[in-house]
């Protein structure tokens, strides 16, 4: 086979293409359109080397697929060539209905759909191209086919998705204490009464892993500058949406300019087939070239927030585990009246609050289980010698206040 | 100073801002705008790592100045607080002048200047605005400061600038046999009758980071993927120009229109001291957001062009020592004609010929000096113990033959 | 000063010896015997690369201090250079008095005795022949010197003693999940009210410090493979005393032999001085000769038990929560008696049980400090924002039985 | 197979141990002592962490030639699982002839034999008690096996050995020039008419690898401190011989004073066959153990020279391209005399000259070929498209003067 390519990966050295139907995939259009969506959306303005895109996370995530799969081989446990490559199909197109700055575009552009349903949508088109070549890796990813492990390799609390991202999202914001043993966890997986477990001796591993994400999501994914820009990013969208609505013709590509003009429901996607093509063609680019152009617009709150973006001049935040009282809220509401005479409505996308919430690990149905020497299996939050990982299943939730700097 | 920061660099390592001064040049618009620009530019299709920024560069090269300066200060050369803050604001906006994808924009945006004449003229409308407080970094970047080796930790052939591009293209590549060990070389750096000079046992490490540079330069920098992709950028936007001449209205931002409109001279620049701001409006989100939307267009060369670099169906290409014959051109000519029915003008768009050269190191005036123990300095060519470096001097050139993949 | 060497470690980097005293200091015989005793024991039977060296850990840990104290003086802490040269010497030296294996040492050879006390004894001769030189580094290492927190940063919970040895552990043994962000850390520490603290922005670190150390211990240090080869020395030795006592001339050093011979007190140690002489002249080295040479010795359970550490056949180990019963032990030690045809008593150097113990953190007296933004501090296991590290403050104990192959 | 185990290393990663024979053979008490023979002998007196032992790269070469295999059959050729399992027994005992310090070792203990003569002998004996396991193992490490390739994986310019040494040297001292990209050189091996060779495309990846080879050889291997430590032994055992020749009995292990008392040839370790047992209980522990005994003993040249060795006081060393004249030594050999009050002979141990040499590249026989797209095959000297490998070529010549630092 010549198409048997290898891509060269910082992360996790040397990626090979495992075969011409995987290749075909990578080289789908609406695969390639993953090279132009970040992984992290706008974490770069706090870690300036978390520009990776989402294309090379999904090829990742398809390559310590192959090594769980050869290692649960080793162990004994049948997979098919044909399983094989619909797992990775699975998990090389499971991201892949993610839009733009993916919480931007969720609370936006396209918010009566989660981009689980987009994939699904995506994946089935491609489908249908290729003559149902991805039948059983839909089944895997609807979790219908009857290995129920191989849905576990793409999507549960230990999956090959999270494996990847953790030690990628480390490796290119410098985060170091996000580093994962992927290898170890790897090599410790097994497959016990058709669900995937690890073995006992990887546990401190597992324990290392879940105390790494916690790290993640605080340090990075939920980094209070990150949520300000996003919070920013989304105001921006709204505005622009509002405008639309009322008549403004925005910059923006022919596709960017569709979404801002609708809000497409699920069945929406379903009688207009080409709205899925003209959802492929929208990405990071679209959305920050017209952010550039809109920073001369007339209206004053989006000229306002892309000059911001623009120019990092971001929302200023503050993160407490109470909420805020009206009162304070209020009051920024007032300054931003005053500081820029606007309508206090207008000014509702200056200052405003929120929440967050994050869980370490639960104890729900995609669960981490443990198997023991006598093929017994428990839950890694009991398994655990002590209770450290129980305590880490209780959700934290923190509240913010986000106020332009020019109000303050 | 609450200004004090820091960096999170996976190259490095933190990074402290060293200033209230150097913050607030990285927080100019500006130079803000590195962000949006790739080191790369289209390397990411062959190293989908390689996607990391100007913005991250320049700030890692004034880092490695911060060490450099700290080095030579131990061995006893003076240099002042002043000098040091102009030194670190010279390497941080010495690329400043980049546009996007350079290459391409070199060639076709504005082909009467070159970026370091941009930089130089960006960095003089930024002194303006801050009353002269950039004026010692642009005499070290001019090279009329008395202290000649300061220019030389900006520019030379052991910079500053190239320490930092070779070890970040390398980790975000993951090349690793482009890595150096920089952290020794700072170790080694001197100076002597104001010359920049390496110890004489840092030797080896030099020769080194000569044969990673030229190993670089082959496999990631002139890799011929890469140059068909450079190429065929190239090419979309002279045939951009061509239709704007002709009177085409081409989607893009008014700023990205301006440059395809005209083709600016450094006088020009002078004339109207706001073209500044609209280059410097420019980034890689302009040019790529524009090609997606050309991809409709329906002159037939461009949207061609455009789908190949959207869909990564680029230009296939052979290098050789030789040049090409004009009989293999031709032929290729004629293939396209058919192919596309189009004119013979039209088809050398789609293919042509050209040649590309490196040097791994030059004997010119910013070499590389080797100090020995007895206040001897040689030129690293003749202070290696044996005649590798003088053989890396001579240049390599190479022809390259591209051809669109539909007339093959 | 011609003494400013620089000393490559894969770990940190090049380290910068800070001054002609801490070079004399490195220089010293007493320290340049930690070159010959290895920092993991017989941790390198199961981790082939965990052959580093005490020496190599003081120094980095010295290092580590540099940096430390850095980041405190930026912070507006003084630290004078007095200080600063006397609590790198104190880390430096802070295990100088570990002896070959420490363990097995501690149980066996001079059991009377903790190496901090030896540390103590061999400082304290240094100081006299420096004429009082290490008189405030002795101050800060018995926490009688004013600035407390000096003290805490060669011994706490979060010294820099332990931010070395996890950070060159994991390197040495390849156990990536090890590792910690040392850097980030001691970007972090700072000083409050005479306490060394962490600030709030450190927080997951610190808690990912505490797991990555719980984890070295289970999957490293106290490894049930390494517990049974450290087992093995241990009755090695005790066999070897057993044998000395009863009048064997065993092969082995001058000084071998008269630890051997003697169980020193404290007081033996006051009453001749020489003692430490000898004591500084044991290592590695002297117990594995003795040991290979005894494999040929007349008494079978020494040779025995030699035999099994130089051709790595090494007890078999079971751990388990619960403790042994009796009449398991006893079922093995029948099986010795028969196999081997030795008594009972004999029969106790190759089946018996023992019992370990860890806590990841403690909140005693030297607990980690978090500082928080209004100058308020707390334990970090009351900071953090759920409940794990207060769970990870229960110890976990863990039994185990070990029993020759033969005897199985 | 329940003898499949996994090997932690830091440099590789997991290793996964083939199968049960090749678990056997590392099971063996003869490879069991490479534990005990560090790979860089006296290295560690200048990089502190180059402690690494020959146990662990001879495992790391074994792994690198199972990762070479697979490239091999993946490209098509064919490798049956009993010569994998040959070539792989080949590698892993490469080196089992080494003894303690092998160049001391070499020029002193045995010196009528080289360490591969030793390498041959030992398998020679544990394929005897395996019944003939190792025959085909042997004919690869004798090259008179037909697939003449599988020899060149075990010996060549290119070998496994070196790929693996070259990494692990890097990674243990620190001296990350010397990092190969090893992984990208074993994706480019390649067979061609029965000859091992480099896809072209590996071309600067090879180029870079002789370039790191040569620094690792100037500034590891022969580095000047090094080459005055392992002077110092070699003078030291060599006294330790003429003592024992003139009828002292010096401390040490059994063996050990068999090979001090005795000169053995090839025909005496064939007649004796129980030399090689005695042999393969030598290692690093007898020799510095004896040492360290030897710092007390009568003879003024023997105490010194092991004072020296043992706290690091080490003979002062002059390197230069010519060759030192005889007047020079001789000045030193007067002082000797003069500041020790012994003879002109027993100062020919503290005060000598010696060369060394070293070739970065050799157009030899076991050559580094690289094989182009039409089958053309080039030695990599002619085939770099310029003439620096060429340059390499040429070997290097040092002289050096080692002289006690007492009579300076």
């Amino acid at each position: 086979m010549n198409k048997k390519k290898i891509i060269n990966d910082p992360v996790h050295g040397f990626i090979t293409i495992p075969s011409e139907f995987i290749f075909d995939l990578i080289e789908h259009p609406y695969f390639q359109r993953l090279r132009r969506i970040r992984q992290l959306g706008l974490a770069q303005y706090v870690y300036p080397g978390a520009v990776h895109t989402r294309f090379h996370h999904a090829i990742g995530a398809m390559h310590i697929t192959q090594i769980a799969i050869e290692t649960l081989r080793n162990k004994g446990h049948e997979i098919s060539a044909t399983e094989e490559e619909a797992v990775s199909a699975a998990i090389l197109l499971h991201d892949i209905g993610h839009g733009p700055f993916s919480h931007a575009l969720e609370h936006t552009l396209v918010a009566h759909l989660k981009h689980e349903e987009i994939s699904m949508m995506i994946m089935e088109k491609i489908n249908e191209s290729m003559g149902g070549a991805l039948n059983m890796a839909i089944e895997i990813f609807k979790n219908v086919y009857p290995k129920k492990f191989l849905h576990q390799l793409v999507s549960s609390q230990l999956d090959m998705d999270r494996l990847d991202y953790l030690a990628r999202d480390s490796f290119f914001t410098g985060v170091s204490e996000g580093i994962i043993s992927s290898e170890r966890i790897l090599k410790m997986l097994n497959v016990f009464d058709d669900k995937l477990v690890i073995d006992a001796k990887g546990i401190y591993s597992v324990e290392k892993f879940i105390v790494a994400r916690r790290l993640m999501y605080w340090q990075v994914y939920l980094h209070k500058t990150v949520l300000a820009a996003e919070n920013q990013l989304i105001n921006t969208l709204k505005r622009a949406r509002y405008l639309t609505a009322k008549g403004h013709d925005l910059f923006g590509t022919k596709s960017f300019k569709i979404f801002l003009k609708n809000n497409f429901t699920s069945k929406d996607f379903k009688q207009q087939p080409h709205l899925i093509d003209e959802f492929c063609l929208l990405d990071d680019f679209d959305i920050f070239t017209s952010i550039k152009e809109w920073m001369t617009h007339d209206d004053f709150i989006l000229s306002h927030l892309c000059k911001g973006l623009i120019d990092r001049n971001l929302f200023k935040i503050k993160l407490q585990e109470k909420s805020f009282t009206q009162q304070e809220t209020e009051n920024y509401l007032k300054k931003a009246v005053k500081a820029y005479n606007i309508t206090e409505e207008e000014a509702s996308s200056l200052a405003f609050t929120g929440k967050i919430e994050n869980s370490a690990y639960t104890k729900s149905q995609e669960n981490i289980n443990i198997l023991f020497k006598d093929n017994v299996i428990k839950d890694i939050a009991d398994a655990s010698d002590n209770l450290s990982i129980s305590a880490l299943s209780k959700p934290v939730v923190k509240h913010y206040l986000c106020v332009d700097s020019g109000c303050l």
